[in-house]
């Protein structure tokens, strides 16, 4: 006999336990930020492959866990990909005006400065994508 | 011949060199979020002796100069101690409503489940203050 197979999950905070550190830690890097900026202007779910990241596989995927760990976004397997959407309705009642704050400032700074995470001379270094 | 006693001047990025990524770093810790909330609610500069923190002197020392370094606060000596202030103008200017609601959601957290830098049993160990 084997197991009969079970939807795999991962773990998140539930809203009572998402902490205002943590998510701001999870806002503090240029290629989260970006993450965070595309989820925001996506009407559904994406999934990882979606991104177009200057960085190797496996930070992406850090990227992603410290997002999901932090309570900023939802992961959630569809077959093998994941799908991830944003917790817009869990951080604006937890921290109201918090995530649109941020993506405004996040949108005034690349538009000063270019996005250090789609422009690498902008600050990160380009290396394969995950 | 000795050299003439010049004013001690600590490094400070200027406005245009200030990111968004290092200040909600700064802000990410429930040490440095309790330093610019009692910077908030002061009028004047504060001394580094006016903080009373659950850390030690050399951690507190750490603290203050990450916020300095990303551009949230001023510290200038007077004499052999340092003044600290919020860069308010200089953050408003950037990231409108990002400091505002940042100190918002942690006066809200704190009300929800206790401010863990200002009660350890809420999260931190305390030690000898700095």
């Amino acid at each position: 006999m084997t197991t009969p197979a079970r939807p795999r999950r991962l773990a998140h905070p539930a809203r009572e336990e998402i902490r205002l550190e943590p998510v701001l830690h999870a806002l503090s890097d240029a290629v989260r930020l970006r993450i965070v900026r595309e989820m925001a202007a996506a009407e559904t779910g994406l999934s990882c492959s979606h991104f177009v990241l200057p960085v190797t596989k496996s930070t992406s995927t850090h990227h992603f866990r410290v997002l999901r760990e932090a309570g900023v976004i939802r992961q959630d397997y569809r077959g093998t990909a994941k799908l991830n959407a944003l917790r817009r309705a869990d951080l604006d009642a937890l921290f109201p005006g918090l995530l649109d704050t941020v993506l405004t400032a996040a949108e005034a700074q690349a538009a000063r400065h270019g996005d250090p995470a789609r422009d690498p001379a902008a600050g990160l270094t380009a290396t394969a994508s995950g």
